[in-house]
């Protein structure tokens, strides 16, 4: 069953917003009585559609019960990449359950982008997320932060991790094994190339841990899907 | 340093394909006494390039050492999907050290190629994998077997696994605990709308083990790279 995000709830009924009523009417080509589920402040809905015609109306008929996995919040830290690496991180890593994405800008990264051209991408990326959401089925929406320098990033709080390539005795993996479900995790990836060396020294320099992942060798767009899926598994019951 | 992979070796010389030389010579515009990196029989050599004119010879300079992840050997089985996700699949699995395809036609697979079709396809598909195992600096390549079927797959050796939407209660890490790097693990993946009762029934009757993710709800490419994404986590050390 197509599933969507309220933006509001009104009394019995939800708001959705017009991308989603447009996508119900015209992509769906629901009818009235067709039932879909809304989700609302982390809460499933099974609704029914009244009056497709002028004023769409989605009625609530009763809650659904949805278990999510539990897992440390995970704010991904991420440089900004070419247009298609970019979307495939932030699908996937929204299906994995990220919490937050923090973009900055890497003094390796490829693409510079001018302020004005920044707030269409936000509202790029978080259409992504929340169609990523509403596909697998989670009770929230990813945050992404506006594009942030590394000097606000130092300021974070939580477990700080740099994923480093001069790093090799502290893998991922112990720092995983002593975190609860409670807390939160902020991870620095690198773009092509790596961080550079003066970037990775202040991060360690404000606590950022560095870890290794290993001996292999990731494509940058990767990362985040590995870091993602060890997550999971190490809180998977 | 660019890395190849070499077809054979003759004394001290290393044998390319031509699609290697002509990227030596027309993409990378190599010259005379360059140097790259060349994988013959899981060992890496420094080598260096001698008469790039007329017949490029590749001579071995010295052998480098190189350390390589020790994980069981993951056998993904994976229903034929729409090109793009197929490529996604095959080069990020690579990038994370699967050891062999096999690919098979699931009843709710939505692509139905022809037999001269197919290997095309398994040309396109080698060329991937190699691709991305040099790009990563793996030893090896992942072999891809040709389109396989369900009854085939039933008769693998190993510790044979069955991604189900109906399991409940044995999750992944449950297997993958009781597994040692010397093992192989087969794991069958679902298409879109996952295997038919029928093919899990078939499988789970030839002792194939269904095992759940979790609740989460993972898009069909997803699926491979959280499976390889743990493996390397269960048994980094």
């Amino acid at each position: 069953m197509q599933r969507y995000f309220a933006k509001s709830k009104q009394e019995h009924n939800f708001i959705l917003n017009n991308d989603d009523l447009r996508h119900i009417k015209t992509v769906m080509r629901m009818k009235e009585n067709d039932e879909i589920l809304v989700v609302f402040e982390q809460k499933t809905y099974l609704c029914v559609i009244i009056d497709i015609q002028s004023d769409i109306k989605i009625k609530i008929k009763e809650e659904i019960e949805q278990k999510e996995e539990e897992i440390p919040k995970v704010t991904l830290i991420i440089p900004i990449l070419k247009e298609q690496k970019m979307d495939y991180i932030l699908q996937k890593a929204t299906e994995l359950g990220v919490d937050e994405f923090i973009p900055f800008y890497a003094e390796r990264s490829v693409i510079k982008e001018k302020e004005e051209k920044q707030s269409k991408k936000l509202e790029r990326w978080n259409r992504i997320v929340k169609e990523a959401s509403e596909q697998s089925h989670r009770l929230t929406i990813p945050n992404i932060r506006k594009i942030t320098s590394l000097e606000e990033i130092m300021k974070l709080d939580g477990t700080n991790i740099v994923c480093s390539t001069a790093e090799k005795n502290t893998n991922i993996k112990k720092i995983l094994k002593t975190l609860t479900k409670c807390d939160r995790i902020n991870i620095v990836i690198g773009p092509e190339g790596g961080l550079s060396i003066n970037e990775e020294q202040k991060l360690i320099n404000n606590e950022f841990i560095p870890v290794t992942f290993g001996n292999r060798i990731f494509r940058v767009e990767t990362v985040p899907i590995f870091i993602m899926s060890i997550v999971n598994y190490e809180f998977m019951e």
